[in-house]
């Protein structure tokens, strides 16, 4: 039997997502590597200034917001989202978190296996 | 296009999931109603005292605790989480969450669609 894992997600390194990024960090706290079948969970953090990538793909994201303030940018427009907010980005959704804020953003972000 | 969905936990209705729990309300934050296609996201609280049912089955949980200070129960023993822990529970193993803490215990879990 695989045992529970249980993990603070600062004990998990921090690493740089690349790609058109500025000021974020993903730690992968929940992965394919801890045995995860369906989907796996990252918290990210991003710098005041700093934002992901503006970009669209096939899976899904569902998000929660735990601390700071971000702007969420979608085909819809512009939302502000703050400690508490979640978020699902459907498949197909152009999407980006930037921190227009002076505080540190952190939030989790799952992920679909087939998105990876 | 469907379109991107925003919400704060706290205007989501909070409903009692029965079986054997104390204490327990869950917030169904992004959900098959929404479209979500692999995986769902739920937030719990607990009140002090409180607990969710022992038990097991075949698909995963994914949690992250946010707030007040819980009590992991697995097969291999108790563990205290508290903010900012991440816990994954492979299907199959038997699983407690417990709040003997004195704040209310606030955590997400997320479940496969498989599971629900």
């Amino acid at each position: 039997m695989m045992p529970m894992k249980i993990v603070h997600y600062t004990d998990v390194p921090a690493e740089n997502p690349g790609g058109e990024t500025r000021g974020v960090t993903v730690r992968w706290v929940v992965s394919e590597q801890d045995g995860a079948p369906n989907y796996y969970m990252r918290v990210f953090e991003i710098a005041p200034g700093g934002y992901s990538p503006r970009h669209s793909h096939s899976w899904e994201h569902e998000i929660f917001i735990l601390s700071g303030e971000g702007e969420m940018v979608s085909e819809d427009g512009n939302a502000v989202v703050g400690p508490g907010t979640a978020v699902f980005i459907p498949g197909g959704e152009s999407h980006q978190i930037r921190n227009g804020g002076e505080q540190l953003l952190r939030f989790i972000c799952t992920i679909p296996s087939t998105g990876t």
